[in-house]
């Protein structure tokens, strides 16, 4: 089993390269008398949370420079170790002078993702929480932000800690039962085990679901742009972009005939691609066309359908739609060209199911309600679930304990007996345990780590 | 006249990019109070050099990171003015989203080099104190490093300080005279003045001619290879950067014809050159190598003359030498191929002034010595000042002053009267004055700053 050393470790704990100052952090048992050794000030009796200016000094007592020392002391750190924290100019000649005078002093380099490590180790914080770091120092956008700085804040411990706990009880009381099995007695009622096997699986459902949401967040929502030929569909694009343009990037498309663009809305990015027009294939190519944008339909979240409302009627429209409905895929109609209906012309009602957004995107019209209609479009994907799973670990865990426990509903239903009830409840508990890292293994550690920049 | 604003600034203080953590820093009056304003702490009353943990919270309320924030009081800081310093996880979102809400509170955006321009402001720092961390971050080996630290540390309050103020005594007691000049006295001793001229004379000579050194080791120290054909010169480049091949880095020659390496000895960048053998042209193409080798030369601090010590005899050496004799280029002569003579030789004896470093490039002999006889050379061009000056700006100013000095000399020689000495020494006050920044104009600070990184 993996486990915490003693020694102290050190790592530039700054992003790379030169900048005004730079950081660098040293964890463990002697961090306060290793930084001592090289600074000139002892800072082994000094108070946690305190910042010490003095100088770095090397071997033969030349400064090498004027430096900013921060004193964590053991317990009081994000490592739970003592920690100093040294704020140096940033040149990158420092950096090394400084990481080298620690190495001689007794530290060891800091792998990736060691600090957090012992964390970990030292309770400080929990499996899933220690994974929100390197979520958070990842995130580009406000929302996949927000969902990791939660996680890093309270991992899953408001979702599942207490059912996990009243799991536990339960497969305690069965296990007990098994002692007197021969009396037939029943310690864990049924009914109640049954009422929190219901209420676990909602949960674990819930979660499970919302990874959909989490993971189109985390890698930017699908919105495939689609509709006939000459409908304005890269029009549209090209309006949203351009009333946004600070925040396009371009993405290199997969397939020549699809424009793929990125754009941030109310702190989601979303990731546009713009299809070849529907329509009956005249020839080959354009059979490949239609057919590639039938296969971004099903890779896709959002659908915007985009259609000339001077041209087409209801039922024209309603026939394009029933040909692009796929199960998990939220459509928007976009009646586009409303600037060329008649004066004082209204949309003919539709009895269609979606949302209809009516924009002139050659006049820029339309396009906050087309917007707000894309975050109410994403809020409803992931509404219902407070936590969002953002981890294909946790995706893959939580899945896994959904499994158990519907074997234990199925076990009650048939009455099984006690001991493989038990199985399987210690089954699920062992799943989510994996989670928090209650359960775990070293090839499990290292590969989470092993995903962290160095210094952190 | 700028001057320091009252206006609270921050900025991104550690390198950009995504890091384990960034650290912002806000610097003013305002600095603890809009701190406090998005921190789940009130900061204000806080003691400084304290650290804070705590929850950076947006308008709304909603968390934006959790942090440590370093708490710096109005004097005890290093611009003089409060200080906080935000250590936040590094990502790029939240280093925008934490200067984003620094500046809706009322922070401004620093600009380049500002904190350190508040700190000289404020009397922290001299200019001459100010520029050299500049140069600290810029600095890349150790040598420059050691003389922007010095020059941080101690301005050049060591070696002009006092000198300056008594020449500021003398042109009072003369301008004292002025007033009595009917009177004919003389308040201040022409003798003590003359002593007092000498020794500044003395001292800012030394100091201009330390700048080619400075200048030199700034920039790497220009070292030309030359010799004749077949001699060794790209084999002994080889071996030099064979053996300290982890800090080797390519260069782009100026010429096709010359190699250029840069490599870094005992904590001295060393550009080494290599040329085209020397020898009688015997057509147009070659004469241009050779007349590319004395151009080399020519710019070169350093010329390492390599024969074939198997063939070559002394006259022939000292032939060749008197070729590429220059003033201020200092000459090693490499006896190569040591390993081709025969057993128990010795090398002829030369009465050459120049050193002679006995190697086998091929074998790797003799390069520890090389090596050696290198840093001796550097250290032998800086010798003659402790301070060394590497700022041109300074250099510029250091001449000025020593023609106003020496014209104070020739004045006192002449014996021209009171009021003309007194301007020449307050010219070279004044020139003096300008390193130092007690007098300085817009201009000049503007240049300076810019060049800084912004966050420092």
């Amino acid at each position: 089993m993996l486990s915490v050393s003693n020694d102290t470790i050190c790592a530039l704990s700054t992003a790379n390269g030169m900048g005004a100052i730079a950081v660098i952090r040293v964890s463990g048992k002697e961090a306060l008398t290793i930084t001592s050794a090289i600074f000139s000030k002892d800072l082994t009796q000094k108070d946690s949370h305190t910042a010490h200016f003095g100088i770095i000094k090397d071997a033969q007592g030349l400064p090498i420079d004027e430096v900013l020392v921060t004193v964590l002391q053991e317990g009081k750190s994000f490592t739970g170790e003592n920690t100093t924290e040294i704020a140096c100019h940033g040149s990158v000649f420092i950096q090394q002078e400084i990481l080298r005078l620690l190495l001689d002093n007794g530290c060891r380099m800091a792998e990736p993702g060691e600090f957090t490590m012992r964390a970990f180790f030292n309770g400080k914080l929990d499996l899933s929480q220690a994974e929100a770091i390197a979520d958070l120092i990842a995130a580009d956008s406000k929302k996949v932000h927000q969902i990791a700085l939660n996680q890093l804040r309270g991992g899953y411990s408001d979702n599942i800690g207490n059912l996990k706990q009243r799991l536990m009880d339960f497969a305690s009381l069965i296990e007990l039962e098994l002692d007197f099995s021969e009396e037939d007695v029943e310690f864990a009622s049924r009914t109640e085990l049954h009422a929190l096997v219901e209420e676990l699986a909602k949960k674990l459902t819930d979660l499970k679901h919302s990874f959909a949401y989490g993971n189109a967040l985390k890698n930017g929502i699908n919105t495939v742009i689609a509709g006939r030929p000459n409908a304005g569909k890269s029009t549209l694009l090209n309006a949203l972009l351009n009333e946004e343009r600070a925040i396009v990037s371009d993405i290199a498309g997969t397939t020549r005939d699809t424009i793929e663009e990125q754009l941030t809305i109310d702190g989601v990015n979303f990731r546009f691609i713009d299809t070849a027009g529907i329509r009956e294939a005249s020839d080959e190519i354009e059979r490949i066309g239609v057919e590639r944008t039938f296969k971004e339909v099903n890779k896709s979240n959002i659908l915007l359908y985009v259609y000339d409302a001077s041209a087409l009627t209801p039922e024209e429209v309603n026939s394009d739609i029933q040909k692009l409905e796929r199960e998990g895929l939220d459509i928007l109609l976009i009646a586009n060209k409303v600037d060329q209906l008649p004066e004082g012309a209204v949309l003919p009602s539709t009895d269609l199911k979606y949302t209809t957004v009516p924009i002139s995107a050659k006049q820029q019209e339309g396009l906050d309600a087309l917007r707000q209609a894309l975050s109410s479009s994403v809020n409803a994907l992931g509404s219902e679930s407070d936590t969002i799973v953002v981890n294909a670990r946790h995706y893959a865990a939580f899945s896994k304990a959904l499994e158990d426990i519907r074997k234990v509903d199925h076990g009650l239903a048939a009455q099984i007996p006690g001991d493989l009830l038990a199985m399987d409840i210690r089954s699920a508990i062992r799943n989510l345990s994996s989670i928090t890292g209650e359960i775990t293994t070293d090839d499990l550690l290292g590969n989470i780590f092993a995903n962290f920049c160095i210094g952190k």
